[in-house]
């Protein structure tokens, strides 16, 4: 990758570059779309692209720096969109068919803050079909015989490949922590509620959150400070103070951090190689880290998340089902089958499980840990692009609504990334990100 | 009843002369007291009631005022409570023996919010099993043997018969409106959201609200401005500026209010004399309102709250069910036995359909009136204890969260009261007391 274009940057680089002038927006998104042209053929990243509209903001936003107007700390940095997040100047398709041409008529509370931060939207990212499982085109940029991981394939891929410095997505089971994970790239899954979910598709209230992709960690606290917010039009974020990400993360930790690996009830699903770069990763950690067993309550947690997911998804997309289900993966169909027989009684059941586990969980970091460690997926990403590999080491951190962050620590033999992922207490999003770069420089040093 | 006692005085009139030094909280908790022992016998209000403890805290309220620290509004003015509604200093027993002996070990928020207040928490009021429709001992002040309604029941007998100024209840489909009607008080259900309901009995996160009962408008008014409140364990409440109830029932209303009267798809329910009283009230309020048909959305609301109850109600109550069914009423068991059918898609599209409701009743606030009339129920109180009476003209509003009044402004030939319902936009409540003044007033000048 070419080192000296601007397209390599970190969004947290370049946001002080052209605050700086020494760069501006234009030809920053000049690289970003020259890099697009080279790449996009092969890692197929973007479901839309309006070179010439992306321009338009990128020299927007110059204008308004030169101007000496305020503006904010996103100023001229592209973002990329994935394609289940509304824009009104922009289709958003989310991944079916059955919306083909969709073009929504306000934009979604993220994207809103993302243009009050100053950002250029880029474009729109490939997502899976309805954020589930059906593949869309994109492939891995370290290998495109392999998947990128999903939901957010494309905006993983776009930030790994170096066409975006930061792309936003979402998950609902493991959708931007196992991309990132797969693509080499940073990715955080903040708190559920911190980020309003309004002009997204909704798949599950009680498990959807918005997360995003990024090079750095300096760049996740740039997003999580641009995009926490309260939304009363999403029921679930709260009024809160404004979270000090980037002072946090800048901060040196008071004492060591001292981490829980755990490598739940689904640790046979992980490669060979990925259970070796653990023990290894562990043993460098030393007397930092210690193996601690999930409480049994947290067992059944894999079971609950699938019902409430399949059940909420089967609620939310009855209009898909009653009026296109011919044009559904017969994936998705089959996840609503299910789903469509949930009983409240268990839905409720399986909600409240996780409400215990949770307070279990809070335990662990009022007693003695700072964050659980555990693999971001199974290994690197899986060979072949009809399926996006396995979202289990996700799931209960999902359903939990803990903070989530992927860090590219790991490699496969055959280079390919595998993510590290930290999973931190509720609420305490910074300071996950702030033990992340503990670990990342340990990790480095080791 | 005794005009001369000051358990005759409502909340307002009770609490200034309190503050003016021309009673003593403690002769009037005497006062009530001694109206408990004379009417208690025959009305049977109180599921638990600690004279000693009712005092101490009078006098406590007294010395209080006397050392000149600072006081609430509602400094010495004794509250009754529903036995659904948590006191860390009197039993909660939910109407149930399957929680007999049940002391919980801290204060629902509203009772935390009543004693900051000042107030004197009395004892706790009978409530139906549950909340739900198996009746408990009381009996209506008008006549025993008439039904006081439910499930609030204890609550609405104990104001009507000048036992306590004030009680609190819930509604989670006619349990405040349809009582306050049959026993002749005043019942105010708020907006849902507006009063936080934790450290109550939860039936259904979507269908429950606080309401409260008393003698005058302007002792809802001082209610609502007490228990009005964010509160981040209830996930229906939000931040909002203070509701001035107070002054907004005050002024006069900018132009004279318009009414729409909705008789609702289940007039055919109400008695001939409740029919004959609202064309009579109707007539007398000439322009000032007009017959409106609910829009045919609206048809299916029964249905749906009916569904919505009875699933959420089975997941709220599981404990019971699993641990003791045998102890429930044949009623509450078959609710249970239907509700745990229910399906997650078949609730949530209630619930749709519920928000398409509430838009459409919206449009009618915005084009033209300022409150519905309809009847709080459908006549006088029925005769009988082994039921609580019909809330049909009750279930649309609750399902809706709309705030709703109702006002003692009728009589049966029999000399029972009857209610008159107003219904107001959400979050509209203080207007709504307006209005109900407005019409108080137009109603006892024809």
């Amino acid at each position: 990758m070419t080192d000296s274009s601007p397209a390599g940057l970190t969004a947290s680089e370049a946001a002080g570059r052209i605050r700086d002038g020494l760069l501006t927006s234009e030809e920053l998104v000049q690289a970003c779309l020259a890099r697009i042209q080279a790449t996009e053929p092969t890692v197929q990243a973007w479901t839309y692209l309006d070179e010439a509209h992306a321009l338009q903001q990128a020299r927007a936003a110059d204008e308004a720096r030169r101007s000496q107007q305020g503006v904010g700390p996103l100023n001229g940095v592209p973002v990329g969109i994935k394609d289940i997040i509304d824009t009104a100047d922009m289709p958003t398709q989310n991944g079916t068919v059955l919306h083909e041409g969709r073009t929504p008529s306000t934009d979604a509370a993220v994207v809103s803050m993302l243009r009050a931060a100053g950002a250029v939207i880029l474009g729109k990212t490939v997502t899976t079909e309805c954020a589930y499982y059906s593949p869309g085109k994109t492939r891995n940029p370290w290998n495109p015989e392999h998947t990128p991981g999903g939901s957010s394939s494309g905006s993983a891929a776009a930030v790994a490949a170096q066409m975006v410095p930061l792309a936003l997505g979402s998950q609902t089971n493991g959708s931007v922590i196992r991309p990132a994970a797969f693509c080499g790239v940073f990715g955080l899954k903040p708190t559920h509620g911190l980020i309003p979910r309004t002009g997204i598709l909704k798949l599950s209230r009680a498990l959807d959150h918005v997360g995003f992709f990024s090079r750095s960690l300096d760049d996740l606290a740039l997003l999580g400070e641009t995009l926490v917010g309260y939304d009363a039009a999403d029921p679930d974020t709260r009024p809160r103070g404004r979270i000090r990400f980037a002072e946090v993360l800048n901060e040196a930790p008071p004492i060591p951090p001292m981490l829980a690996f755990i490598k739940t009830p689904h640790w046979e699903r992980a490669t060979d190689e990925c259970k070796e770069a653990f023990a290894e990763l562990v043993d460098a950690l030393g007397d930092r880290v210690e193996e601690v067993d999930l409480s049994p309550s947290a067992t059944d947690a894999w079971e609950w998340q699938k019902l409430v997911m399949e059940a909420d998804m089967s609620a939310n997309l009855e209009r898909e089902w009653q009026h296109g289900r011919d044009k559904l993966s017969a994936q998705l169909r089959g996840l609503m089958e299910r789903g469509r027989e949930v009983r409240v009684v268990d839905y409720e059941r399986a909600l409240r499980g996780a409400a215990k586990v949770v307070e279990s969980l809070d335990e662990l970091f009022t007693e003695r840990y700072d964050a659980i460690l555990t693999p971001a997926a199974p290994g690197g990403a899986p060979k072949g692009l009809s399926a996006t590999g396995d979202p289990s080491f996700c799931t209960l951190w999902t359903l939990c609504g803990m903070p989530a962050v992927s860090l590219p620590l790991l490699r496969t033999e055959d280079g390919l990334p595998m993510g590290v992922q930290l999973v931190g207490r509720r609420n305490y999003d910074a300071r996950l990100l702030r033990t992340a770069r503990w670990l990342s420089e340990r990790a480095e040093a080791a």
